[in-house]
């Protein structure tokens, strides 16, 4: 398979990952058994895959990961709102 | 920053990611609010990550998603093993 094809394939599949999760937890406003440091350590380091994804010009690397650090702040956001309850 | 060091940086802190919420999970053995599909989808997108690093010849990328797959794995067992609660 061609890399920059499997390369978008991968990207989408990780950057969508934690789309079900951010939903569920918008659905339900429960986040008790998620854990934040996940939550805060996923952006830190997916951070940093868009920046090695610029330094190396790879941009399946630096889309995917900066969408999955959209929705790892949303998710992060939305922990903070709901862990009040 | 030279790129391969970013790189390991990169793929350590996401590699480490979800081991926080393993031992979460470990500890408190509930899972009820944890997305099954998130597990699933990240073990099928990470494991694409992995064959995308062996034809790019990545270090970094193979080492960081495979251990990421691993973790992942553990947490699907898991997930499995508490949800009958």
């Amino acid at each position: 398979m061609n890399e920059n094809i499997l390369g978008l394939v991968a990207g989408g599949i990780t950057s969508v990952a934690m789309l079900p999760q951010l939903l569920k937890v918008l659905k339900e406003k429960n986040v008790e058994d998620l854990s934040l440091m996940m939550i805060i350590v996923l952006i830190v380091g997916l951070s940093l895959w868009v920046w090695y994804g610029v330094l190396k010009d790879e941009l399946p690397i630096i889309l995917s990961n900066a969408f999955a650090v959209l929705v790892n702040l949303a998710l992060l956001t939305a922990y903070f709102r709901y862990r009040e309850k």
